[in-house]
């Protein structure tokens, strides 16, 4: 066992655990610690041969472990858990040591602890971590930001430790400074949420409306898999599909209660947006209709509220119908993804992160949920042209999407007719039709404004800003 | 010239010079001030006639001016500026005194400064004032919160300077303890979006799809306006609308920038409806439609984007369509008022506020910008039941969205197809199908979160948290 290591990661829960694991399977010597020592113990006796571990039993131990600059990763619950272990260790630390925070924090929060311990000399590094436990062990996509000169000694480490993109890139780049690594995997979440869920209804419009089994979509979604849509999410949505209830000998997804749960960041992208100013319906209708789902006595007393049911279409048009879904779901998802990263190049602008979007697009390549072939056309676009106003400009995109939109209208239209709900679906395409509208009712709206609160119109003719003087003669004024 | 005033009004901008003189002209005596005291003197010099005033030059001939308890308004910016003025007025008032906010302020401020009162015996109101400066001045709604104590002392007053709906009640109520009067608020605000938003879709689909001019459809909403729909935003649509511009001759609606613009409330109030729990899809999409509206380089780099173009219908057929139009309109307007209350309903409970919210439709019958008869009908929904899980589940809107549903997926249908974006009317369909559905896809969703992050689901057939060991042999463990 060596006696200096490289890295420190306090709080073993599995998360930090398998990030840990994974750093001395990489060839680093970890220090690790924990709270409750047990589990230091733990980790040491059941993994002690995977690479060099030195359990640290306090505080004082842990920080004496660590070569200078100390790099200390914390992998504890985001909020106070995490303020409560930077004030443990700070006063521990000097000037150009490194505190590296790897859980799921809100970036103001980031923004705030960088602040602070800046004062100190003391570099913080929040830290997006993507992939789940499987990710942590066996390479996620990491999200760092924090200062720059932290990401000199710490990038190498994180590069080895990382997933590999399929051309071998490590996916992990230093994001930008202070919280942008955070924004962006809050941003990353809001994306995954409006991804589940357009899977969502293109499954339920498959079931529904084409009328084939959960074993059927499977295949279906086994296809697609093959093409465009190539990405982790579809590909566990075959399997989830195609699983059986061991118990009933029903398909599974018919076993699951259809309430689904949520933790948070996909709010947060949606209530930073709004902030921000970036409409990002797709990701607000993921998160809705997780909410809505599970109301369930709202549910309850809404099953007898009067619509259609949906009539199953014979084979064949069944299977032509599929293609269009294809169609509707990739479209609907390059709206999606527009929208995510609007709201990146939003909060780079807003917090002045500089933030490279194809380098961001680059490292969701591989290691975390929302890993696709797709990806790899984002950076295209972003290659191409990195001030490309939005995803919608790019060239290939826009072709794609023009293609698919006679499926994807007249999917959205069989939904509606039939009730089939796709908030989703119908959320992306009224998007794209009010982005490329030459005018909005917008000017109506001002105009109410301007009758009810006297809050004046721009015009269209001329500079400044007026007011109509509604209440009287109807002159206009310039306010 | 009294010399004890019932009221006093800190803070003369338009609206609370508009409050005070409301006050005046109803019998009371009211204190003046203002940080600079000009304004004071000309409120006193205009319309002194009005009503007996008592100027006051400093905070201390302020306080001094006022009967006790005292009631003393405060009319200033939300945010700081209330703070800075309750912190100058605080330390000079006595146990009982009450401060009465009437900006625009968050609900989590106005819980945080009642909370602060309170240890010093300070009644502390947040009091939402509706209807702009003509309501303040002839007569707001007003949706008081705070101490139920200081309500019986300041209702009778409110009760005199308020709107009166058509039946002639007040247009007040003590809404609930601490911010629950400005969080109505916040919800009226973002409810008036959605009905914006939706007036806006309906527009542009008469405009585009049908075919009317600007004039004809400003008559449409005159004759809607006599219907169900009878509500001051849709007789100032109609006012609007029939506007022309008179250095063009051109309509007044085609020479206003198409750029919505917004204040906050509409955001704050989808905000606070993701921490809630509740689907405010309706609203969110009115707030992100104001704010795509306002991407004007975005709007100019997707107006190649390929789509269909509307193809004006004929004659008749444009009259037929524009009965759907006022039935798709009624529906989602119906669908935004369900979300808007689901909100209050879930606001009042996480915060424990008890709202009637038949008294807050009540309330909000006259003076307020969504002042409509509609709110006629949701009050006797709620008189009906109290405790309705939603206005859905009140029979005569459950027919009247039964009745209105095949025109309502016609227009978004006709929508979808020709190109308009219709985002309101498609969520609040979406919405309502969502709520109604046997099944919704958030049974896959789960099953995708236990598979990639082991979160567990539920299961139909029993009780428990239960997870897939979907790496192994896909047996099924309780969690």
């Amino acid at each position: 066992m060596s006696t200096s290591a490289q890295i420190g990661v306090t709080g073993l829960a599995v998360m930090g655990r398998n990030l840990a694991r994974n750093f001395a399977r990489n060839g680093y010597t970890v220090a690790v610690h924990n709270r409750t020592a047990s589990r230091t113990k733990a980790l040491v006796e059941e993994f002690g041969g995977e690479g060099d571990f030195i359990k640290a039993e306090t505080a004082e131990e842990f920080v004496a472990a660590l070569e200078r600059p100390r790099r200390l990763v914390i992998m504890v619950k985001a909020g106070e858990p995490t303020d409560a272990v930077i004030q443990e260790f700070a006063p521990l630390l000097e000037p150009g040591d490194m505190i590296i925070d790897g859980g799921n924090a809100h970036f103001a929060d980031t923004r705030r602890r960088e602040r602070a311990l800046r004062e100190q000399g003391i570099h913080f590094v929040g830290m997006g971590v993507s992939g789940g436990e499987e990710g942590a062990l066996h390479g996620p996509s990491i999200m760092p930001g924090g200062p720059t000169a932290s990401y000199d000694s710490l990038g190498p480490m994180l590069e080895k430790i990382s997933a590999k993109a399929k051309d071998g890139a490590p996916c992990v780049t230093h994001v930008g400074p202070d919280g942008a690594g955070h924004f962006v995997k809050m941003v990353h979440n809001g994306i995954e949420y409006a991804d589940m869920q357009l899977i969502g209804e293109a499954y339920q419009l498959l079931r529904d409306v084409a009328g084939y089994s959960p074993a059927e979509i499977a295949e279906i979604f086994r296809i697609w898999n093959q093409g465009r849509l190539d990405s982790y999410l579809i590909e566990i949505t075959a399997e989830v599909l195609s699983h059986v209830d061991a118990s009933t000998g029903k398909p599974f997804v018919d076993v699951v209660v259809d309430q689904a749960e949520q933790k948070g960041t996909g709010r947060w992208t949606v209530q930073i947006a709004l902030d921000l100013g970036v409409p990002v319906s797709g990701i607000a209708e993921a998160v809705f209709a997780r909410s809505l789902s599970g109301h369930a006595g709202l549910r309850e007393a809404s099953r007898e509220l009067a619509g259609p049911q949906a009539v199953p279409l014979g084979k064949e048009e069944a299977a032509a119908f599929a293609d269009r879904v294809e169609q509707a779901l990739y479209a609907s998802k390059i709206v999606s993804y527009t929208q995510g990263f609007h709201e990146i190049a939003a909060g780079s602008e807003e917090y002045g992160w500089d933030i490279d979007l194809g380098a961001v697009s680059s490292i969701w390549r591989g290691g975390c949920i929302i890993r696709a072939a797709f990806l790899d056309r984002i950076r295209a676009a972003y290659d191409a042209r990195a001030d490309l106003p939005s995803l919608l400009s790019d060239e290939t995109f826009a072709r794609e999407i023009a293609d698919a939109q006679d499926d994807w209208r007249e999917v959205v239209i069989a939904a509606v007719r039939q009730g089939v709900p796709t908030p989703g679906f119908a959320a992306a395409l009224a998007y794209y039709d009010g982005l490329r509208a030459e005018r909005l009712p917008a000017a109506l709206t001002q105009g109410q404004r301007d009758f009810f609160g006297a809050h004046t119109y721009r015009r269209v003719d001329r500079e400044g800003a007026f007011h109509t003087l509604w209440g009287g003669d109807r002159s206009e004024a310039s306010a």
